[in-house]
């Protein structure tokens, strides 16, 4: 199936960007045209536009979500539209790097086809995408102890492939590649949990996340942006977890 | 992809629903003989047939179900057996329009291709399409004012471009459009949240539901329904939490 | 769709697994060179390694998370892997049988075309499937009759539908079916659980898997493997309930 997919990746390239607007946009037409109005006074007139979350990290959002829930036939235009935001194609790459291990391994196969066309239709070449093997980040050795300690009380007796693998592949590793800040790591990682609904995971992460940059505000409106892309239940599961992370934070 | 996508299901109409259903039958025979047992003695010989929630309402939860699960493959079938069974083209668009906002807008998407096609394989038109626009149902202001109070002390500082579109897009509109009785759009709801595991937000929509004219043996059965459909683990999820929305509900 | 879906199932077949793999190779290439280090050196250098599941058991389990999830994509490499690490074409018709009921019908179907192509490549033929109606395994009348009492007691009144056929489709029949054994049945349904992230049902499914042979160290390395398929935060959500349940169960 890769060939194939591959091949009506390919094809898709044929047609521009408006004329793929224009098909979508009839398909809706001839379906249901409320939905073409709220696209255009509500998503796009709107929701995008809202202050406290810059029109880039909404894309980064945006992918996270579709990364997270296999959508793969709304990837192309919002890999289209996170280039257009300013999201680099190394912060693309890292972005469906991150995903195979917070959404997984397919999720970032699926995902790489169709990055990989809507690369080749901006001659976008492999000395723009990070290396194998970088320079890693600087890590935060207190931080990252207390966490393997706690994770490693937790579950190392029972669970330890999960806890090294943890450590090594993710800590040490996947987070400390430099080809996305650690700020649009958390706000990657933010997206998938509220797109998959694992909120247990949320209050750890938003805690990262804002160690790492994001505000209350941002984070806020990216739950505002997620309800849109992947779901009101979602969200409505998620924001008395993340308030509550609010609130126990220490204050600074 | 979009394109694509449509010359798919355009090409998909080349053959008859009757070469369809043998192909299917030829897939399954050819890898799981026991799957084409279990369709003809449990799913249509019985399920489908079971009193206590009519054929139509099973094509509402149906494609709820499909829908939210973005399963595209199995889609044209349902929306075939949807309308045979009575479901109409402006509810169809409804169910879709819907679910934008509770599965999330890709999902609406992917289903919109798929239904242009079944739409156009019964010369469905765009007269027989609820308007962009129509003129809403009246409001149960007291309700709305309750469900709005509830919601804004809890998430109003934190989240408020959540609560703002959950007031003005979801229950002052799309809650409120007439192509989809209200009672309907619960059972879409309920379907949607069965479906993605979602079960925090069942208890507020089985007693919206209730309200709205669904029994509590319809909301049985639609979980018995969805238990082949969506897998006997979401429903088993569901089930303690709708048993305890029905428990706790004022005695008429 | 169906027609389209096996068309592109059949052209996939004019090209080699080799090529395939090379085709892989160059998307992710062209895109996320990490995630290419990240398969040679931890996933198939490493993870698909370790003691404490073995290669056949690692492909069941992976093949339970790519169907309860969908992911169809992915599906025609695992299905030839699981072929090549020995789990039988019977067992695999098993699988999608089973993962119909405990992930959702529509997930057997889409498995079932691609099941379909891998078995017609390896000139797979409809003798080497389990019959539609098999001799059954031997009932435990005991531990059926605890299970149906306790889960008649819980939803027997509200939900008379479902407990019927849990019992009759699937713990009567489904469960018995001997093409598939009781244990891998069970490292299935644990799979499915955690794609999905139905945790709450994991307690009872640890117990039945160990009733069926499944060890502690088993079930702990399947949810290793799990992390890298269906993304660490099903696996951070399940650790403390199968932890739980192992801490709870009788000592020996």
């Amino acid at each position: 199936m890769k060939l194939i997919a591959m091949t009506l990746a390919s094809l898709s390239l044929l047609t521009s960007s408006t004329a793929q607007a224009t098909e979508a946009r009839d398909d809706v037409r001839a379906v249901a045209p409320a939905l073409e109005k709220y696209k255009q006074d509500i998503l796009f007139g709107d929701l995008w536009k809202r202050p406290g979350l810059n029109p880039r990290d909404r894309s980064i959002v945006t992918l996270a979500a579709l990364i997270t829930r296999n959508q793969t036939a709304e990837m192309p235009n919002y890999l289209n539209l996170a280039l257009d935001n300013g999201v680099k194609p190394s912060e693309i790459s890292e972005i469906i790097t991150h995903l195979a291990f917070y959404a997984g391994w397919g999720n970032a196969m699926a995902a790489t086809t169709l990055a990989k066309a809507a690369f080749a239709a901006r001659n976008i070449t492999a000395d723009q995408l990070p290396p194998a093997s970088p320079n890693l980040l600087p890590l935060n050795e207190a931080a990252e102890a207390d966490r393997a300690k706690r994770v490693g009380d937790l579950f190392g007796a029972v669970f330890p492939g999960v806890v090294q693998y943890t450590t090594d592949v993710l800590f040490l590793d996947l987070w400390l590649r430099p080809g996305l800040a650690p700020r649009d790591r958390s706000l990657v990682t933010v997206g998938a949990l509220v797109a998959s609904g694992q909120v247990a995971q949320l209050t750890g992460h938003v805690n990262i996340g804002m160690n790492n940059g994001l505000t209350q505000t941002e984070i806020g409106e990216a739950l505002t942006h997620l309800a849109f892309y992947v779901g009101w239940p979602n969200v409505f599961s998620a924001m008395p977890v993340a308030k509550e992370a609010f609130e126990k934070r220490p204050q600074p």
